[in-house]
């Protein structure tokens, strides 16, 4: 499925950034490995959400485009449908939960994007969207469990893979399984013998417990400051998951805080809680299996950075100290 | 001069980070020009710093070497020196004042420095490192009265133009006028016509009032948040200031939060104070010389990102707001 991650590539080039790869001598020296950052929190956007948006909207039929599309999301992917279809002259309607991010909400308006709130259950989201979609004709731009969306996800790997050449190891965070399902069909599309392991929040841990026992588990009300990590699978992602990646690890809060200040104060990087879920999977793995790691190269997806001044703040204040990059 | 430059490159590339090029087209959008950020914030060290920091250690005499160097520098100067004397197997001393950032004690500590502390005024630096050079014999590496600190802070400048092509204005912070002066020197040996401006703050206008008068003011005890620009110009800096910089300007506290704001908020980058300074020079243009600016293309040097968490919160509370990179 190389092919479909190649053509999504050349239909969203001149739209997208292409991020950096970012690298850390402090980080290789510590863990005996070469890791490679993909940025995608400086992508458009903010996020690598971007990628899948414009990816699925390019393709629409002119009927589709002249009606106008509709996104359900707590962030990320809302603004990303809201730039994409302002940028490809399409009206968007994004159905958002009252308890989603403000900077996420002021973003997606900001680009032009319609916003009717729900309540915060992941069933009033669908439901409102679905009387939306009757009345209005709109057609439904999945965030996750979709593939233009999927294939667009995979192009920050894709983008990744190409610029460092081989890979042993990409770690990826999980919430509805679209950026892991995209990334492990394009490292393997272009390294076949790489192993992609997920990465999930403890306390959001339906991808987890799903893969383990083969079964889709839903996502309830999951406290996790990993916003973008709180949705549950779906079959699409679920069936590519089971097929593609070799294991699922999670973490703490606290781990997730311990990687967002890392990146931070070494190396100066804005990440939000759900992108700096991958780092915070190689610290703990550093932990446990640094012997598996030494030499490896691996490549981690950033896969945002949309966070305000003083919800970042907020979060890590008690575990501040002072440290630099190298 | 632009071999010397050439030169340094050629002896520090191996130590040092290339930096990458960074844009953003809400920025080109805004301004109606192509901006590029060269980003030393993802220098080693931090900062811009360990550019001269290598460049110097690399061409001391043997004799120096087995001495030993010592330097004084509230900061980013005393853990770049640190940096490369122990990557260079050099013995390192650092006069700081008491007030220097704790981030940047740290690091200079971290990097196997020996700190001896001083006073806060800029002559008990330099008597402390008079007295440590008597009794010791070490070799003063200056933070920017001096040719190879000058050189090797131009290659910074200089990968930016050889990565950009061409150029029309770059702007960098002036603080004693080390890294101006080198990349006024790339600069103009690359792109001849290109203009360079130099940015300051108005709490530390003295490079500004040296530059009008044609003579050098000392900067005493200036308050600006900026600490890496707070030290006078030297006569060898002053001197290249005169002949290839065309303007100075300056800008107020509040700009340069404004600065700091933008590029962790819309950029997601971690930069200091003396680091957002050309920005903020930039937003000052925009507004009173837009017609000026369009269409240029226009490199900034974002000095540094060595600012601890708290710092940076405390400074910017009051002007938080929500919004996101495009």
């Amino acid at each position: 499925m190389l092919e479909e991650i190649e053509a999504a590539y050349r239909r969203i080039q001149k739209y997208i950034n292409k991020t950096p790869v970012m690298t850390s001598r402090t980080l290789n020296t510590i863990m005996v490995t070469e890791i490679f950052l993909k940025c995608e929190n400086f992508q458009r956007g903010g996020a690598f959400k971007a990628r899948g948006a414009f990816n699925s909207l390019i393709q629409l039929e002119l009927e589709q485009k002249v009606n106008g599309v509709i996104a359900h999301s707590s962030g990320n992917h809302a603004q990303a449908v809201a730039l994409a279809a302002k940028e490809l002259g399409i009206k968007a309607t994004i159905v958002m939960p009252k308890n989603a991010p403000p900077v996420k909400k002021a973003a997606t308006q900001g680009y032009g994007g319609e916003i009717v709130e729900c309540g915060n259950n992941p069933t009033d989201r669908s439901e409102k969207t679905e009387e939306l979609i009757k009345k209005h004709g709109y057609t439904l731009i999945h965030p996750y469990n979709y593939k233009p969306t999927i294939y667009g996800a995979g192009t920050a790997a894709y983008e990744l893979v190409k610029e460092i050449n081989r890979v042993d190891l990409v770690l990826a965070p999980i919430g509805g399984g679209g950026l892991i399902s995209g990334t492990s069909i394009a490292t393997k599309g272009l390294c076949p013998e790489a192993k992609i392991i997920g990465v999930e929040p403890q306390n959001a841990d339906d991808a987890y417990r799903s893969f383990k026992d083969g079964k889709i588990y839903p996502s309830i009300n999951p406290s996790t400051i990993a916003d973008g990590l709180r949705t549950s699978l779906g079959d699409i992602t679920f069936e590519i998951i089971q097929r593609n990646v070799s294991e699922i690890i999670t973490v703490s809060e606290e781990q997730i805080l311990d990687a967002m200040k890392f990146l931070w104060e070494r190396m100066k990087l804005v990440v939000e809680p759900s992108g700096a879920v991958p780092l915070a999977g190689l610290f703990v793995m550093s932990k446990e299996r640094s012997q598996y790691l030494k030499g490896k190269r691996i490549g981690l997806i950033l896969s945002g950075g949309n966070i305000d001044l003083t919800t970042f703040f907020s979060f890590i204040e008690k575990q501040i100290d002072s440290s630099i990059v190298d």
